[in-house]
């Protein structure tokens, strides 16, 4: 595996640690922190993501994640609520202090989000969408690089090195499984990858069980394993009540088997905390 | 399988005929037609691109392709002459009366794409980039819509439906491999995507086996075999002289094996014609 | 691509051409002859197997199939007569004169299946079964070997390895789809890999494109593609009444829609005959 | 998913647990023990096997593994000692205490292991060779059954259905990774499923880390992955000496990372205890 530079551990040997300060409480990915980025599939309506945003913080999560566009494989369905969305979640930050991720999906979006978004979040089908990395590697803004459903490591971390390249350095990568064969669960994910990729790359990574694997019930246990490889956080979908979400509703954890998961990881990153690799 | 409509057969039971009719020669994709495009994967220097295409002219293809942004998996990688090349494009129709095929990959170069190209690609890497294909879908202009890597028929139909539903009904649909765990070739042809494609959907199909092998040496069989199997064309790669291609010289066929190539597939085209199926 | 020695074109240029010669006519796989087998997924029932073997002789198929031993993924569904139908397979010989190929799953069932059948099936999940294959090795008779669902072409290779290496020359491959994400057909046929292994290998190579799609409206295309890719074959399976067929049924073509298939595959054949490659 | 019924939940709601106790250990496999089964991949030599014995015991790990007869993809690759194998892990088991584990690949060899092996595996390749499956399933013997490359969860737990309808109840499943794309490991480790097959059954399920992933270095990180996604155990490859190992060097813990890697799980192990689901 080659091409990647900036990326690499022998670009740089220690861990990249982002840092965003502007609210409350500090947050910094990478290093060792265990950071949990939960929320709604969408945002949808103002009580609920409110609600959903006081429980999470109570409840110990790091950052609000929401989306207002949601790339749908069908024209014909709910495509979020777009900039109407971005009101909730800034009234959401000013209530809890948690810094904001949402997804862009179109260069012409940049500067709205640029001016009020804390984490920009590049979904999976637009890993390779290299006008965008490139508009995104010209800013000072955290990005979460999500792999493609079939990208190799090597074309992950070669999407974050087209961010790199252009002068941002604040990439996190975040794992979201892999397309296989294997029909029962959304994805597959590729729990070693984490690994791997902590030992090739001084950037942080962090795993979204929900999406990869379409189940609530699996994303307790997948975020464990996650922890347990070695990753910086997860994110994960979190929904007041998952039967009614207007999408995704059936990979929402409820709020009580967020705060019992929670509680796991916790314990998992602790132990970490004392490993000498 | 659901959710696609305007691309069904339910919806149009007889096959769609995309004409381009401002040249010399009147071309027409779809019912039958065995169309053949043909060109070097990135237009390189003018000199070159005009000598390939007068020979494909000589030789029967029926449109030019020719890369101008290339999308690359490495930051650092040859990415094309971009608006420098379309120049060389445009003499190269003038030339040989044949239309132009390119890839778009920002929805900021339509304008200047939709003003001088015949075709506009959408690359296997952006067929779920949603703001490219519904701003696509809002013009008078074919698209030939590359299958992504790793989606699915119904995912692919889906992305069709994205231009068929803002209303451009003039959708190409182009099979260039799956990713899949063979490691000898680059991708895998799913060569019964193509027949069933063509029960499911009244849209054209062709196959591009350049891409879609990484090896001239597969091009001619591949091609012979979409053919055989119901597809409307192939879209190949040829240079010159594939050893000094800048990019993907070893998947390029040369101007006599193009020809030898293009004589197999006129004889499968001409069997399919007395065929009733 | 290495570590196969006696399948590769190095070790041996020209085609390997099978005989089959105990019958009235005699059957030669390999070197451009384009040879149909056909039959029942499984046998069945005396009067249904001996009807389809009269009118796949009357319809110009070469040889026979029949599964006596199903290998089936549930133990709570149908495995096959067994022994009991060998009898029947036996009687359809006699009337029709076309030789027989029949899986074989256990090393156990060797002799018993070694004096009565012509061509003996590796199925594809027994592709990596070393027992059976060494056991293989020593007969002085031709065996049928499919790709494993998700062997590499080499893998393939080096099991046909295992059965040359031991002194049996007379090795057939069969491709029939492989695993991937794609969810609509069972399987998804590589047709380039058709095309591959003729390059790299003296093997005859054969399609079985019944149990690759899993679909009988695909059987066609993809045998036709099969052939104009260069494959020495292909095998299908054909039921007097698909509808009613304890295994595959939805997969079988009907007497009808063979002949149809038969007649495609011969004129594409004929193509074949006069190209130079 | 449906078709398993007596490897279900449904059936049986309780975790089964497999015991051997005929040690001075008595191992209890399943219902949240942390299992860990280690050894080289292949017996190469008496003093090695040996010293290697010796040393897991002293580190803790609850038996030991050795490939006899070793599958190997090319005819030309060392295949194991085979039954001259056998004295050299009798040894060791009086040595140590600890019970062994090696994998059956061939129906003709069920009597010679049967006798003299605590724990018999099924390869991956040998998933779905039914004939074998039915064999083990008339024994009381407890089978570790590897789940195929690309064999689906239910395809694996009706392999594991197999052999429990014929009336053997004693069932390992080991997830060993499934074939994907990606090329820089050798197989994906499907955490998720390891997570899924503990709620959809009540077998015991352990990961093999070293088949998975073939680098050391991703062993103990999932290794940790497995055990904190539910696993109730993983099985290793350690060698006294990687770098001069006959087979699967570049894969094998030394004696070291062992130990170091025993630690971490028995920690997360510990969690597991105190965690209610």
């Amino acid at each position: 595996m080659k091409g990647f530079k900036l990326s690499s551990r022998e670009y740089q040997e220690n861990d990249t640690q982002i840092n965003i300060d502007t609210y409350a409480k500090k947050l910094s990915i990478g290093q060792g922190q265990c950071t949990i980025i939960a929320g709604p599939c969408a945002v949808e309506d103002r009580d609920g993501y409110l609600k959903i945003a006081s429980f999470l913080k109570s409840a110990g999560a790091h950052a609000l994640r929401g989306g207002l566009f949601k790339p749908r494989t069908s024209p014909y369905s709910f495509k979020g609520l777009g900039r109407a969305g971005l009101d909730i979640m800034l009234e959401a930050r000013q209530l809890t202090g948690l810094p904001l991720v949402t997804e862009i999906m179109d260069v012409r979006d940049l500067d709205f989000l640029y001016d009020n978004i804390d984490i920009l979040q590049v979904g999976s089908r637009n890993m390779q969408n290299y006008s965008l990395l490139e508009e995104l590697s010209k800013l000072d803004k955290p990005i979460l690089l999500k792999r493609g459903l079939s990208a190799t490591i090597e074309e992950w971390l070669l999407a974050a090195e087209y961010i790199l390249a252009g002068g941002n350095k604040q990439v996190i990568l975040c794992e979201r499984g892999i397309r296989t064969f294997e029909p029962y669960m959304r994805n597959t994910v590729d729990i070693a990858a984490v690994a791997l990729v902590k030992q090739l790359s001084h950037l942080p990574v962090i795993v979204d069980p929900s999406h990869a694997t379409g189940h609530w019930k699996m994303v307790a246990p997948v975020a464990r394993a996650a922890i347990a490889a070695g990753a910086d956080g997860v994110m994960v979908e979190v929904h007041q009540d998952p039967d009614k979400a207007l999408s995704d509703g059936k990979q929402s954890l409820t709020p009580e088997s967020f705060s019992a998961m929670y509680q796991q990881l916790m314990e998992i990153a602790a132990l970490n905390k004392t490993r000498i690799d």
